[in-house]
């Protein structure tokens, strides 16, 4: 089933799993999977900047998108396919898409900088890939360097029939979701689904300003799912409650560089995965920082008892 | 008093006050000032990016920086004196220290790339100012994208006796603090005041890693305070409570751009100072962000009974 | 007399003279003017990036700008006024206009990165400075890292009537100046003045690609004026000897950093200024790069008689 | 046969020539070897950001790499390996050494800042390659966005005796070939090859500065050898008459962005190749710019009897 404007609710960031010596782990991919539609989890993205992609063989990218696709079943599974060059990009576009994946995620190049560059990129990636695979543009400032306005990303909305949804993690973003909300409200832009990023550090507001939901990796995906199903339902209070208690280690997860590896220490803690490697070049956690984890794991299962271990 | 490295508690960054008309507002000086002293601030930072610095004129600053040195008393006032020009740093160091500031605020141009240059910089703002001047370095990465290493930070205090302090708001940065820790327990630094900004989003730990107090502009210092006390008195748990009360609201203080806004907008709130107003260019914050706040600082008052309205 | 959008010719950018203990050298600015009518400038701008202008105090600057401006007569005075804020900005723009300039430059600042952050920041400018003082938008890329489309110019010069010149410095830039011509062409955007910076490294096509002259720093601007004089004629490949007689010293000249010291040492041969002093900081020349200089000075008086020593 | 730390000459940085309809053109890489080894050049090397390798797929880098290599013969082949993940840089750095390249080249990623990012990145790119890979530093700030400085280079050559060479072309740059050279004269750091690039703007000065040749892809080859062994054999005055000859069109090729463009068409008109078709994205040359391109060849081939049409 192709992705389209109408997604919404949670779409974990998956990590990529690896045992110890660096080979990519299947069986924890696979109670990954088992986890993510255990807590509620709308859909998965793979391949993203926490999915290491770059340190990827294409044979392994193909194959890590594969079992996800085949483990989510008539969950959609989003790819990143975001590549230095335009060539690699679609060969991985199609060569997913055949086999059943929802559609793509397309970051920017970073070294892009003008309104025309950014729309002309996404011109460029269109045509290589093809007008008939759903996109989801990837507007991350923090980690692109590319700053995309509303009117960038209405202009790529409106060129490009293909692209249904955005991955928002612009920071400060949350008056950017209202101006694009507008525009589709002033009939000036096609509805588009907006899921948001940015390590769901501001999910509790940006579901209140119009966002369909969340994509995003952090550890605890049944928090995410909790927030946005409370916020459907008018529950608001609720909604900053169960985000406010997780918020502490949310923040924490959200340190550039060193946050994927916060990210798999939890879970495997969890038990989603089996190790917390990750492929060179990976910032290790020091000793004093899996302390500090452990000790906002054990303050979080005061407050949210899912959270135990 | 001059500053030295034995320095420690909290320095809020202050904002300049400015009347709806763009006019500097002195009472509300005066009002921040009794503020501060009354929730136990140990000094204060005036004229930094907060402050709005580059919008003023050099009367101005040198008048506003007289006026928070006055009315801090035996506190001391550190004075941020960045500028694009040594002349100028010069000129204004000069004058606050006559004035009776405790020391000024140096951060390094955003041109600067390597590690020679940051070095070498600092080795020529020293000069320029005089080698009796007590310095804090400023190491914010994300607003003036220089990155400073640990060794850097450590050459710029080794080669300049008069640098003790640092004001440290890389991110992530609890491994900076813990190596710069380290490199004086080896002997290879000499110990200089660590005071720790980006906004206070991780001051729960940084006090924890080794840093010495909280020189932040969040606009309840009086929680920055607790924080600091409770953890030197080896009150883990209590300085973590109070800490995550604030964090829903600090997080929100934390956005690049906005930040200022929401932190006048709080502090006129609370009738520490009369008006919210920026000189332009400054963003404002939307009729959808004021109530957000207003909802935060709610769900704050239900926490700590300090923050009621 | 006020700027307007039919100047034309040659600007030498001018450099601040210091002696060698820092102080400003009013003499050497004397000498400098005689020698910039004497070679048939057509105009001046002052307090650039090659003015040294970040290093001056704020009476230093009027004076500077004043002093050129009386010895300049009935030419066109041109004054920098960029700064970090719009106070600044406004003040030095008033006194200088008040004093006798016939415009101002304004460049962007160094953090604006979107099209709108672009054009609004110009808007905020004007209201600053009045929409009564003609000025010129500054285009270097290279230096400012802000990226102007030709239809960000577009907007700029459609919003403010005030805005009179474009000192192009893109690079490359050819294409710029003909798409901007080609707005004015269909009538899409109004005709300014655009004279050419960048070192005058492509001076020789930018003349043919309808700029109306150059503002730059070369420290031979009779060749700059030859050129533009020689393709307003239609001699086209005398303007290109001339060019390229000139072009390996001009090459030499364009080095980012040590361009400003490899001028003012030409200078002082050529007996235009007495001492080749920077304010700090300001990168010196090694001997070794004062000996290819001369070697260059050597071989272009075989090619040019003006250039004898 | 590996390449190592006497490597000296001419070494073309080849393009990767397509036919219009974006398929790799082996007949023209077969040409392309023949001119190169007919004006002279000491090897060749392929797969840099001039040959277009983000835009190839890894089997079509593997069999331009072999063919290159082949074609030369004895004359060694430097395979440019940069890639954002080492996986890919490490097996397609195996793959060429086997089929008989006499080494590598590595850029750092662009979001290196720091001198530890900067050495860490090498010390993990060799351990990932391996230690028996001679490989070359490229060194080039204006494209990557990384400036390494000459303590920096020297501790990257230190660390790793497999560094064999540097493709300087940092801009300025004199100073730094100096500066290494220096280190070598001191003995505290290994000699190694410089070869210069930067488009070639500079390289009548480098070879005095101790470079000892090119490493670039200007479309006159020849010239380039002319200068290198003119200024060997004490020939300054004529080394420097040849390259200012050349000077106006090799200035015209330096333009970021359509350099490439630039060079493929006169490659193209010197009949070394069959089309000057650039992979998607890639900026053509406007019509009037190739009339520049025609105009700059006609005056050059006065000077130059090698450059006549």
């Amino acid at each position: 089933m192709l992705l389209d404007a109408t997604a919404s609710g949670v779409y974990p960031i998956a990590p990529t799993p690896f045992h110890p010596d660096g080979k990519v782990d299947e069986g924890s991919i696979d109670r990954l999977i088992e986890h993510y539609i255990g807590c509620g989890a709308d859909g998965t993205t793979v391949l993203g900047v926490m999915g290491e992609a770059p340190k990827l063989e294409p044979e392994e990218s193909l194959s890590i998108a594969t079992r996800f696709i085949e483990g989510m079943g008539e969950r959609p599974v989003i790819v990143g396919v975001s590549a230095p060059g335009l060539a690699a990009m679609s060969r991985l576009a199609r060569s997913v898409m055949e086999r059943g994946a929802a559609g793509v995620m397309i970051a920017p190049l970073p070294s892009l900088r003008t309104d025309d560059q950014i729309t002309g990129y996404y011109r460029q990636a269109v045509e290589a890939i093809g007008p008939d695979i759903p996109f989801v543009i990837q507007d991350y400032p923090l980690t692109f360097t590319v700053q995309m306005t509303p009117h960038v990303i209405q202009r790529i909305v409106n060129e490009n029939p293909s692209c249904v949804m955005l991955k928002h993690e612009d920071w400060p973003g949350l008056e950017k979701i209202s101006a694009l909300r507008a525009f589709e409200a002033q009939g000036s832009m096609r509805r588009i689904s907006i899921l948001t990023g940015n390590g769901g550090l501001f999910l509790d507001f940006e579901t209140e300003r119009g966002a369909d939901g969340a994509m995003t990796g952090y550890a605890f995906p049944e928090m995410l799912a909790d927030v946005v199903r409370f916020q459907k339902s008018g529950q608001r209070d609720k909604a900053h409650d169960i985000f406010d208690a997780h918020l502490p280690l949310l923040r924490y997860e959200q340190q550039q560089g060193i946050g994927l590896a916060v990210r798999k220490y939890v879970l495997m803690k969890r038990g989603w995965i089996a190790s917390d490697a990750q492929r060179k070049p990976g910032a290790a956690l020091s000793a004093a920082a899996r302390a500090e984890v452990d000790y906002l794991l054990t303050r979080l299962s005061h407050r949210d008892s899912r959270a135990g271990f």
